[in-house]
C-alpha cells in the first residue's frame, strides 16, 4: 500500500461497533429492495468482499404508508421483509463488513400505489416529486410514526443489521421535512424555532436507541443544506446545519452527510467536481466529535487520504464509486489503485429507477446487479477449456474493448482486438470532448490500461477490416463490434423518414460526428440543433455551439429537452446552463424542411401550428445506425468461413442496436463471459426471483445455478 | 332479460371453441402480469365469473427480448411463467369461460432493462415510446422469431389456454410493425406491397396454428387504422386493413379489432364518444367471414344490441368496462342493466401503467387489483354482527357514497349519509361540468341509484353538520368524509409558499370552486391560469375559458401541461385542444407575483430568466387543501364523544389527503368493508406476491388469509 494512503485503513470506533477501515458505502436504491432478496444480498455483499467496513441498504420504509410503488425500495414491516434482509446481513458479514439500513418515511413524497395509503407530513403541502399531497401530523400521528420508526429498528436489530440510519438525508425523508421550512409550516413544538423544527428527529433518535440499546450504532443520514433553494426559508448550512450538528451529536454514532436534493447530490461529473461538498461539511466539522461520513463521488485515492489527513471527515461514504468499483479499499490496500474502474460521473446507474423503478446497471461496471441472477463477479472469471482458440474481435468502442479485457481475464490465449482509428475507445473518444464529458474518458482509459497489461491480449490500431482482412486473419471466433453512427437524414423516432432538404443542402447539414469528429467547422451564426434522441448529445451540442459564440436554437419533438437527462438527475442543471448561455429552447416541435437560411417545422400536437427559424446551419441529433455491413458479410458468406476455418461470427453493442455506452458494455462483458457456452449468441438464463405458484426455494437457485459458472447458491439460514 | 338483449346471449363459434355468449374482455395491461399469478389469476377469473364468454391477459412476451420491464407484461419463456399463467387458466375455466394469451414481441419499443437484450424490427429505426432502436432483422432473425411464438403458444396451449392471439394491436407488436409502412422499410419479400409487408403476420399465425392445431382458437388482435397519421405511408382501414382482412381471414378464427394507438384507442371519454370505431370497422366488414369482435368503451346493452344486432360486429370486446363492472354480462342478461357501473372513461386505470408499470385501479371499481390480495368481491360482501350500530357518514362526494354503499350491501341497519349540498355527489357535481367530463357525473350517478335502492342508508341533503350537530346525531360510530377544496394563495408543490399579491387583489384571484361550484364571472377578457396540479383541472378550465371567448394563458412549472395526463392516455388530446382554442402554453414557469393588470413569474430553470403578463384574471390551479376542520373538533373532544356514545371517529377520501377520485372511492370502499374489524383505522393486511426466502407455498395464502373476509385461497393443481 501507498503510505500516504494509509490512514483510509486505521479503524474507526462508531458507537458500539468498529469500522475495520474508513470505507462506508452510502444507501443507494438498486431497483431490488425486498421484492429480489438474492439480488439484494449479492449486490451488497460484494461490496463487503471488496473491503468496505460498512454497507448500507437503499432507502428502507418503517411504515405501509411509506410506499413508493412502482419504484423499488426495502421495507421492514414484517417478517417476511426480515426473512428477505436477513440474507444481505448475512453476505455483508460474512465478508467482516457492517451492515447498514436506511430507515425513510417518505411523507407527501410518497405514492401510495400498492398500499394506496395516504401519507403524514409535517403540513398539508404536496409534493413536486411525486404530485402527491399529505395529511398534516397530529400528535397522535406524530408518536405512531415514531413507533413504526422504533418497530422497523427492533426489526432491523433482529435480523442483524449494525447500524440503524435514521434518514434526514435527500427530501423524501420526515425528519428532514420537519428539519425545513420549505415542508415544515407548525406553529406548535414541532415547528419554528431550529430547536423545534428538530426535535421530530431527536425524539425518533432517542426513541430508536432506546430499542436497540447497544446492539446497533445509530447513524444520522443528514442533507447539511437545501443546496438550491433561495429564499429566505432555506436551510443552510451555516446556521440551520451547524445547529442540528450542534442539537444532536450527544445522540448520534455517526453522521453521514450529504448536500442538496437527489438531482444534486447525485452530482454527474457534467457539472460537478468530486468532493465539492467540502466547503458545506468545514462548516460543521468543528461542531461534530462524532466520526462524519461523507460522499462526494471519491474515486481517487489522494483525494480521499487529503479529506481524511485533513480532519474534515473521518470515512469515505460512496454510492457510486462503489457501484463502478466494489473492490476500491482491496485495490488501494494492495497498492493496485491505478486497477480502480472509476465512475465517470454519468449517473446511468440512478436513471433506470428514477425511469418507473428499474433494476439497477452501470456504464463502467458490467456486473452491477448480476452477482446473484447471473453469478458474475467483478474481479473473478472462469477460465475456459478453449482458451486456445483465437479470438478476432473488430472494433475498439466500449463493447470491443470490455468484450477483450472480459476474454483477457478469462485467460484466452490470443485475444486480438482490431481498430480502425489510431486510439482505441470508439465514439467515446470524440463525445468525451463535449462540454463537461471528459470525465467519461474514464471507460476507455480504464480498459486501455488493463489491456495494456494482459499479454494475451493484442490491440491492433489504424486498420480497418474488410472482409478479406477478417477471412485471412486465421482466428476461429470473430466478434464484430464495428459500432454505430448518426444518421444524417433527419430519420427520427417519431417520424421514421428523412426531412425534406436534408440531403439538398449537405453544406448546410450536420451530423454529431461531423462537428466533434471530422471537426467539420460550422461556418455559421445561427444554427439550429435538432434533438430527437431524447439524450445528453443534443444539449452538449448546442452548449458547445453556444459557448463557441454562435446563436443557438435547440428544437425538439419532445416536451423535455432531453428527457432522458431528467432520470440521469442532469436535466435541471442543462436546463439552467442552456439558458445561461441564451440558447432558445422550442419543445415539442418537429422539423419539416430545410432549405438553405431556413427551416420549417410545426407543432407534434397541432400540424396547423406551423413555424420556422431563419437558420444558416442545422445540426441533426435524430438517431444512430448501426455499422452492420461487416456483420452482414461475413454471415451472408458461410462458405467462405468455413474455408478461413470461422467457427463462429458474433456481434456486440451498437453495431447491433444502437444504445447508451452502459448497455454495449454489458453486451461485450456478457459475450465473455459465455463465448464457450454452446450458443454464445444466446445468453445463459439467469434467477428472475418472483412467487412462483408452487415452486419450492431451491427451485429458485437449483434449477437455473447449475448453468451458471459461479458465485455459490444462497446458504441463508432458513426458518 | 330485456328481450331487445337476447342476441348477446346467443352462442357462437369460434374455430374450435365455443362462445357461450358475445362478451369478450379484450387483452389489457394489470401491471400483474407473471409476477403477481394470484392476483392476476383472481383478476381475470373474476370476468369470468362475471359472465364474460372470454378473458384474455395483458400482452405476454414470446421471447425475452421482448421486454417491456419495469412496465409490467405477462410472459411465456419457460415453464416458470406456465406455473403462473395456469391458475389464471384454472380460475377463468372454473366459471365456465375461455381463456384467452395476447402473445406480443414488441421490437423497437422494448427497453430490455431486465434482460440487457437488443430487439428487432423490420428496419432499423428508433421509436417514440421506447427511446430505444432496434436490429433489422435479417431471414434468419425472422425464423427465429417465429419460432419464439410457436413456442409461446405451445406452452399456451399446455398451461390450457383456448385463444391464442397473434396480435397486430396497438402499435408494440411484430406484425403491426411488419405491416406499418412508418416501421417497415424492407425492399425484400417482408417489405413493399401490403402482401409482403403481411407476410410475417400470415407466416406466424400459420405456424401457430400448425404448432396447436384445434386445441385452440387463433386470434388476430388487428389495428384498423393508424388514426392520426395523415402522411401517405399511414395504414389505412379503407385499403390496407380491408387488404389484410381480405388476405388472413381464412387463417384466423376470431378478429380482435381496434383503431389508432394506445392514446386513441383508450379513448377517454373527454375527447371520444363510445364505439367511435364503428365506422372503420363497417369498411372491412363485408371482407370477414370470421367473427369480429371490438371494443369500444361499451357500457350500454342498447349500444351494444344494435352494434351486434346490425352485424357491425359479432362480440363485444371491451376493456375498460370490465374492469370497471366485470359483472356486465350477468347484470344484463338478469334484466338489470341499471346495475351497472359504468367505466367514466377516464383512463386512470391505464395511467398507473403507464406511469412505472404501477398496478391497475379504477375510478369507478375500487375491487379491481384486490380480488385475491384482499379478498374483495365486487358484488359480495361480508355481513357483520355489528350490523345494528348506527353509522353517520357526513359528507357526500365519492368517499362518503361509496362508504355507504358498501355498509348499506354489508346489512348495516342504519347508515345515515349527511351532505350540506342540495345534492350528494361532492367534487365531482362540478367537476363533471367541465369541458367534455360529463361522463365522469357517473360517478355520482351510479352510487345514488344503488343509494336509493337501500332501505338501509338514509341520505340527508342541505345540512351542514358542526360539531353539535354529530355529537347529537345518535350514531355510535363517525366517519368524516368532508372533501377538500383548492387552495387559494397560489401555494403550490414547488414552492409551498403563497404567491405575492393572490392575497391583496382578491377580485383578481379565481380558484377552481369561485369559477366552477359559486359560478363567479371571470369578468375579464385576458386570463392566467396557472397550472401547478399537473391533472385536468389546469386545463380544463383553459379549456372552458378559452371556448367562453377569452384570451387565455397557461403557465405551469411543470415541463408538460398536465403531466399526469400523458399517463392517462389524455395529454396529446389536450394538447391539441388547447392549441386549436388558441391558448399561449408557458411551460416551466412560475409565478412570483400578482399586482392588477400583470402577473410576473420565472424560468424554473434559472430565476433571472424573468416573464410577465398582462392579465386581468387569474385562475389557481396549484394544490388542494383538505377540511379537515370537523374531524380536528370531534377527536379534540374526547369527553364529549364519550357522553355522546360516539366509539369511534374515522375519516376518508380527501379531507384526510387530496387525492385523485378513484383513491377516494377506495378509501370509502376499504373502511366500508373493514368498519368492524378491532381497528378500522388500520387496513387489514394484504398478500403480496414475491419471493420470500424459505417461505412456503402456504405462507403466502395462508398466514393472511385467515384475516381476510372472502374469497377461496388459490387451489391451483400445484406440481
Ligand atoms: C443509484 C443511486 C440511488 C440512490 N438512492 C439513495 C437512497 O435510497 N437514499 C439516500 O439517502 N441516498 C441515495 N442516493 C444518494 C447517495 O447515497 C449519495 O449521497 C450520492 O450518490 C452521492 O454520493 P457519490 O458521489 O458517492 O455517488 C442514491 C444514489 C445513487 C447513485
Ligand atoms: C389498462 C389498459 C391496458 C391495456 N393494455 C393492452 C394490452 O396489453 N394489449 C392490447 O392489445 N391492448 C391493451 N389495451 C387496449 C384495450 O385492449 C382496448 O383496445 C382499449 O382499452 C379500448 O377498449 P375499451 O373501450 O373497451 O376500453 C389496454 C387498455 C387498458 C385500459
Ligand atoms: N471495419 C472496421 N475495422 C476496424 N475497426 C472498425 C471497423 N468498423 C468500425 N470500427 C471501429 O469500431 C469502433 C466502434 O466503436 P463504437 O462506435 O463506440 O461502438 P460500441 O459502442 O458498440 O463499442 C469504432 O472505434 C470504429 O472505428
Ligand atoms: N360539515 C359538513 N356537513 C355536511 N357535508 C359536508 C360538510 N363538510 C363538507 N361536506 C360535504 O362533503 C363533501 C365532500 O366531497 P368531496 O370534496 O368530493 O370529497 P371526497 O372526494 O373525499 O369524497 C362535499 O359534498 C361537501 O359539501
Ligand atoms: S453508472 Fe456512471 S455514475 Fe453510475 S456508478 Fe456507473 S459510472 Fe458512475
Ligand atoms: S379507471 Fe376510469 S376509464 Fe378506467 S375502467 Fe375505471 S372508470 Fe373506466
Amino acid at each position: 500500500m501507498d503510505p500516504r494512503h494509509a490512514p483510509l485503513f486505521e479503524p474507526i470506533r462508531v458507537g458500539p461497533k468498529t469500522f475495520r477501515n474508513r470505507f462506508y458505502v452510502a444507501p443507494h436504491c438498486s431497483g431490488l429492495g425486498v421484492e429480489y432478496p438474492g439480488a439484494q444480498a449479492y449486490l451488497r455483499g460484494m461490496r463487503a468482499e471488496g473491503g468496505w467496513a460498512a454497507v448500507n441498504t437503499e432507502y428502507c420504509a418503517v411504515d405501509p404508508e411509506s410506499d413508493d410503488s412502482p419504484w423499488v425500495q426495502a421495507r421492514l414491516l414484517d417478517e417476511r421483509d426480515e426473512a428477505n434482509l436477513r440474507l444481505m446481513v448475512e453476505r455483508v458479514h460474512e465478508f467482516d463488513a457492517l451492515a447498514g439500513v436506511q430507515l425513510v418515511y417518505m411523507g407527501a413524497d410518497h405514492t401510495g400505489y400498492v398500499t394506496r395509503l395516504p401519507a403524514g407530513g409535517p403540513s398539508q403541502v404536496a409534493s413536486a416529486m411525486s404530485g402527491h399531497s399529505c395529511y398534516a401530523m397530529d400528535k397522535s400521528d406524530i408518536r405512531r410514526i415514531q413507533q413504526s420508526y422504533v418497530a422497523a429498528a427492533i426489526r432491523a436489530r433482529n435480523v442483524g443489521f449494525d447500524l440503524i440510519q435514521v434518514a434526514a438525508r435527500e427530501g423524501f425523508s420526515l425528519p428532514l421535512q420537519f428539519l425545513w421550512r420549505y415542508w415544515n409550516h407548525r406553529t406548535d413544538e414541532y415547528g419554528g424555532s431550529l430547536e423545534n423544527r428538530t426535535r421530530f428527529w431527536r425524539e425518533t433518535l432517542e426513541q430508536v436507541r432506546e430499542a436497540v440499546g447497544d446492539d446497533c450504532a445509530i447513524v444520522a443520514g443528514f442533507c447539511l443544506d437545501s443546496f438550491n433553494d433561495t429564499s429566505d426559508r432555506a436551510f443552510k448550512v451555516s446556521d440551520d446545519g451547524v445547529g442540528v450538528v450542534e442539537l444532536l451529536d450527544d445522540i448520534v454514532d455517526l453522521w453521514d452527510m450529504q448536500v442538496g436534493h437527489l438531482e444534486d447530490d447525485v452530482s454527474s461529473s457534467r457539472f460537478f467536481e468530486p468532493f465539492w461538498q467540502r466547503g458545506y461539511i468545514e462548516q460543521v466539522r468543528p461542531y461534530a466529535k462524532k466520526p462524519i461520513a461523507a460522499v462526494g463521488r471519491f474515486t481517487d485515492p489522494e483525494l480521499m487520504a487529503r479529506a481524511v489527513g485533513d480532519g474534515v471527515i473521518d470515512i469515505i461514504g460512496a454510492a457510486r464509486p462503489a457501484i463502478s468499483d466494489p473492490f476500491i479499499p482491496i485495490k488501494i490496500q494492495e497498492g493496485r489503485a491505478e486497477d480502480i474502474r472509476e465512475c465517470i460521473g454519468c449517473n446511468m446507474c440512478v436513471s433506470r429507477f428514477n425511469n418507473g423503478g428499474g433494476r439497477i446497471v452501470c456504464t463502467q461496471n458490467a456486473t452491477v446487479g448480476e452477482e446473484y441472477r447471473r453469478g458474475w463477479h467483478p474481479e473473478r472469471f472462469n477460465t475456459s477449456d478453449r482458451a486456445e482458440e483465437p479470438i478476432l474481435i473488430i472494433g475498439a468502442g466500449p463493447a470491443g474493448m470490455e468484450c477483450a479485457r472480459v476474454l483477457g481475464e478469462r485467460g484466452f490465449e490470443a485475444v486480438h482486438l482490431a481498430e480502425a482509428d489510431a486510439e482505441i475507445g470508439g465514439h467515446v473518444n470524440w463525445v468525451s470532448q463535449l462540454p463537461g464529458l471528459r470525465t467519461w474518458r474514464r471507460v476507455v482509459e480504464y480498459r486501455e490500461a488493463q489491456l495494456a497489461k494482459m499479454s494475451n491480449v493484442t490491440v491492433l490500431t489504424g486498420k480497418h477490416f474488410d472482409l478479406e482482412d477478417v477471412l485471412d486473419y486465421g482466428a476461429s471466433t470473430v466478434i464484430v463490434a464495428t459500432g454505430a453512427s448518426w444518421d444524417r437524414t433527419g430519420t427520427s423516432p417519431l417520424t421514421h423518414v428523412p426531412v425534406a432538404g436534408a440531403d439538398a443542402y449537405p453544406t448546410m447539414v450536420f451530423t454529431p460526428e461531423d462537428v466533434m469528429l471530422e471537426k467539420r467547422a460550422v461556418d455559421a451564426d445561427r444554427v439550429l440543433v435538432y434533438d430527437c434522441d431524447g439524450y445528453f448529445m443534443g444539449s452538449s451540442l448546442a452548449q458547445k455551439l453556444a459557448i463557441e459564440g454562435k446563436k443557438v436554437t435547440l428544437v425538439t419533438p419532445a416536451d423535455q429537452v432531453g428527457s432522458y437527462l431528467f432520470h440521469t438527475d442532469e436535466g435541471g442543471h442543462v436546463m439552467h446552463a442552456l439558458l445561461d448561455l441564451g440558447v432558445e429552447l422550442v419543445t415539442s416541435h418537429t422539423l419539416d424542411g430545410i432549405e438553405p437560411g431556413t427551416v420549417t417545422g410545426h407543432n407534434v400536437y397541432h400540424s396547423a401550428k406551423e413555424i420556422s427559424w431563419s437558420v444558416d446551419a442545422v445540426v441533426l441529433v435524430t438517431q444512430r445506425r448501426s455499422r452492420n455491413d461487416l456483420y452482414e458479410q461475413l454471415t451472408a458468406a458461410p462458405d467462405r468461413l468455413r474455408s478461413a476455418e470461422i467457427n463462429q461470427v458474433l456481434r456486440i453493442g451498437d453495431c447491433v442496436e444502437p444504445r447508451v455506452i452502459a448497455e454495449a458494455v454489458f453486451d461485450g462483458h456478457r459475450l465473455g463471459r459465455e463465448i464457450d457456452t454452446p450458443d454464445p449468441a444466446t445468453p445463459l438464463p439467469f434467477i428472475r426471483e418472483q412467487r412462483i405458484l408452487g415452486w419450492r426455494e431451491e427451485d429458485y437457485d437449483g434449477i437455473l445455478r447449475h448453468v451458471l459458472p459461479l458465485t455459490p447458491v444462497s446458504r441463508t439460514s432458513l426458518r
